[in-house]
């Protein structure tokens, strides 16, 4: 068993890899064996009841990549906006490296499987919850109410998801910095409406 | 050839709806002439180049209907936060309908085929930037500048793109609502930072 064990990690990094980039349903499970190195029995040893249940542990794995890399970040950055700007500079970076293939590790795979697989999407939630809970604490040190954090915790997220797939798209950095960017902005420096966009000018014509 | 073309669109919708349900991978072709009830070799006539033409097509397709459908829904709201919120309850409802199913008719297949399959990949780019410049528009017309309403339009088809997976995950419709009254709320009354929350509270008070 010890000596098996090794290869669980290979097998489910090569799955949060392989999903991230062509998604479950392309990927085979001979692909897996090869890309992970390890020898073909491990697939059946540690994953006895087959392909959904790498789904379900390449989930948990990025979801805690994210989580862990986000509270780096966290610790880090003084301001929910500055977070918010290292946490894009670092996805667009990863983005670019890959040839815009690197999106995120659990976007695909979810919406491949969730939500008939109930075992896959509650591990995406889980993930998801996780990942905001890391953007309202820090909205909170930021000076907003509990109710006001969770709910920008949530848009920052949604959007920042749904910028990695305008990357992939256009093969650029450009849209997951932006939408980084205007959150920052509407966090600090107040609102973008036009009431607000006119005051601001009215402050910078009488300054 | 006329007598076959009936058959072309049947095709396209059922590959929108099965690529939107499961994604482009896990759909077979026998399964997509099942499904449009076209006979078999109408797939071949009018898809010589296989399954990756019918990507093409469903991507096109898709990002017709949502434009149109925002461009509908655009004529009849007065502000950029009614469409968004109407926007946002039409989604909902079909999520709901289709038991969390019919999430965003694009994304799942972008994610499987970008940025490899260029074609795939530039039919999605023009969709995204169609639908952005629906809300860009009603931005522009609510009294934004150009720059600000692209940019605000970008951040909310992202965060409206990211809120259908997280539909999906937690089968509720309170993500895709939640996040456009949040967006609406930053596009309407203001700042939600902690600097203008305490000018809010001080007004209340005062009044």
């Amino acid at each position: 068993m010890a000596g098996k064990a090794r290869h669980k990690q290979p097998i489910i990094d090569a799955a949060v890899r392989l999903f991230r980039q062509q998604g479950y349903a392309a990927t085979g499970l001979a692909e897996l064996v090869e890309a992970s190195g390890s020898p073909k029995g491990s697939m059946y040893h540690y994953f006895p009841e087959g392909k959904p249940s790498i789904a379900t542990a390449a989930v948990e794995e990025a979801g805690r990549r994210v989580v862990e890399t986000l509270e780096e970040l966290a610790a880090k950055c003084p301001t929910t906006g500055a977070l918010l700007r290292a946490h894009a500079a670092l996805l667009a970076g990863w983005m670019e490296k890959s040839g815009f293939r690197d999106g995120c590790p659990m976007t695909t795979v979810l919406l491949e499987l969730a939500p008939d697989n109930v075992t896959v999407a509650e591990e995406g939630r889980k993930a998801f919850a996780a990942r905001q809970e890391v953007l309202a604490a820090k909205l909170r040190a930021d000076g907003f109410s509990a109710g006001e954090a969770d709910r920008l915790a949530m848009l920052c997220t949604n959007a920042l998801q749904g910028s990695l797939v305008l990357a992939r798209i256009e093969r650029s950095r450009e849209p997951i910095e932006q939408t980084a960017e205007v959150l920052a902005q509407l966090l600090t420096i107040g609102s973008l409406s036009p009431g607000n966009a006119q005051s601001r000018d009215r402050g910078r014509e009488s300054a």
